[in-house]
């Protein structure tokens, strides 16, 4: 099989546009860089553009970045930046009948009901990368929404898992960014450990999937093996299992509908223990706020993602504490 | 939804037709039982008749049950039975294109071939009961068997999981009957305490999949959660968790291809540890039993099959001891 498709990395240079490049570069006959676009790090940007040489090179301009969306010869296009500020270059994609493999959560938290309906409306290819949410999907094939009792995003608990209220107050930026299993980005790492992560998610896991907030739970796995699980109505669950590595969701998403073979690392699960445990809502006041968000509606979700963000900032800025993260959105929020 | 599909079950009195039956008491509107067929427990047959009133009656002869099987009226076959007596049976069923539930181990390991390519042939819903099968199945929804790497069985480990090679020279009948997780039949549960059970599962994996010997492989999971897993290419695993409730998989295959969701219990993870050990072959040779008799071809599968019959009969017997099964079996086959 050479699958020979065109794709357009939005977010070249973040931690998983730079894994997505990695599949790639490692299946040179299956995909064709045709445009990168990236604005945090021109350095890596411009060395990206000498490997790949993309026809329509590399851009941070959102104008630019809707050409090469829009082009006829873009097949895949790749969402890999953060926050909203290429929502609409997303939009051209889902209208374009692009297949969008989508690495960004901002967007679908903020602006999960217009993306969604506008994907059913087109009929877009739609697959979501963040591990969680590609297990979902994975897990969901050959199946119906309509059977799904709940599902369950597991979560590693971040680096903080163990501590106590007391010790969370000392939580240092450099401890917060030591995440356990996942290698990701600072933001990211961050939302990890203060489970925002995993708020963010079962907002995201409510669009991408069409269920009621009541029907999405969050299990604490340490190991990251269990990355999410589909109770059907029937009691049967069917769960996936991988290797924590990036790559592997990413691959998915490119290849899909097809599963392309690679050398990825694989689970070993010889001697091993999978451990689930229930978060510790008084600590991680995250999950809540979730909830809350969601019976609240679209305006407390964009309120909760926003203020998120800036206490995210003031806390590896110095201004605030870790545990002080939590009053910051709590107060700008709700 | 209301299904009114005709059910005949073969093998009514055994642990799995008797939990058949509880099925479909708890959905009077779905299923029509319209016959039964057991040679073992006629008191258990009698009440059954009386509570079920099924237009064939009941019976142990084979032409008798061939009869229901070929029936116009009769939608669904349940092959809950013992041995390859009844293998005319599941092949009218099978020719008829009836809806078959499979929880018949002994046809698929001893005539895999023949049974598969009728299957094929005739294009046969065929839905395996058995829990590791039931639940590699459902992992397999939605994608492609060629697209599998290996898939693993789970296996509890039995009653003398724990046991060192000189304590299972005195194990009695009663304690191989004492399986941890699993309340099922006596033949089975002596099978679950010598993996004989599970080496029997890797051949039915091997014919109802379609898959290389090399391709199957058995882990220990002595918490019976994890019912079986699919690795596929790209290394992306699909799993399967239920609660330990023959039940469970007997619905899924009853209503196949729709769920109907039930009050049946739920798997609940909550401070649970999911364990994996590679099985201990030097004191269970069974799982290398299979794989040489896969290697070797179908006479030396049967041969393997009966001797095993006979072995576990000699034990409960106390002709044997318990060790002496696998010396028994292994003398017999090879």
């Amino acid at each position: 099989m050479i699958l020979n498709k065109k794709i357009v990395i939005i977010g070249s240079t973040g931690s998983v546009g730079r894994q997505a490049l990695d599949v790639i570069r490692d299946n040179p006959n299956d995909f064709e860089v045709v445009g990168l676009s990236a604005h945090q790090n021109q350095e890596l940007l411009n060395s990206q553009i000498e490997e790949f040489t993309p026809k329509f090179g590399g851009t941070c301009d959102l104008e630019e970045v809707r050409k090469m969306v829009n082009s006829k010869e873009t097949d895949i296009v790749f969402i890999g930046c953060r926050g909203t500020d290429f929502l609409p270059a997303l939009i051209d994609a889902i209208k374009a009948g692009k297949k969008i493999a989508m690495a960004n959560k901002e967007m679908i938290v903020e602006n999960g009901e217009e993306i969604m309906k506008l994907i059913h409306e087109y009929d877009t290819e739609f697959i979501p990368v963040d591990s969680e949410h590609s297990a979902i999907f994975q897990c969901m094939q050959g199946h119906d929404k309509d059977d799904i009792e709940k599902i369950i995003l597991t979560c590693s608990g971040g680096a903080c898992r163990d501590k106590t209220a007391e010790e969370l107050e000392n939580v240092t930026v450099e401890v917060a960014l030591s995440h356990p299993t996942w290698n990701m980005g600072k933001k990211i790492t961050i939302d990890s450990a203060t489970l925002m992560n995993k708020a963010l998610e079962i907002i995201e896991a409510k669009y991408l999937f069409g269920l009621n907030a009541e029907q999405i739970e969050v299990l604490i796995h340490p190991q990251s093996i269990v990355h999410s699980m589909v109770q059907f109505k029937d009691g049967n669950m069917i769960t996936h299992f991988g290797y924590p590595d990036m790559r592997i969701p990413i691959a998915y998403a490119l290849y899909y509908p097809d599963i392309k073979d690679n050398k990825l690392p694989r689970v070993d699960l010889v001697d091993k223990k999978l451990e689930f445990y229930k978060p510790n809502i008084k600590n991680f006041p995250s999950i809540d706020f979730a909830y809350k968000a969601l019976h609240q509606g679209p305006s407390t979700i964009k309120k909760l993602n926003q203020a998120n963000d800036i206490a995210v900032k003031k806390f590896v800025d110095g201004e605030i504490l870790f545990n002080e993260i939590f009053q910051y959105i709590e107060r700008e929020t709700f």
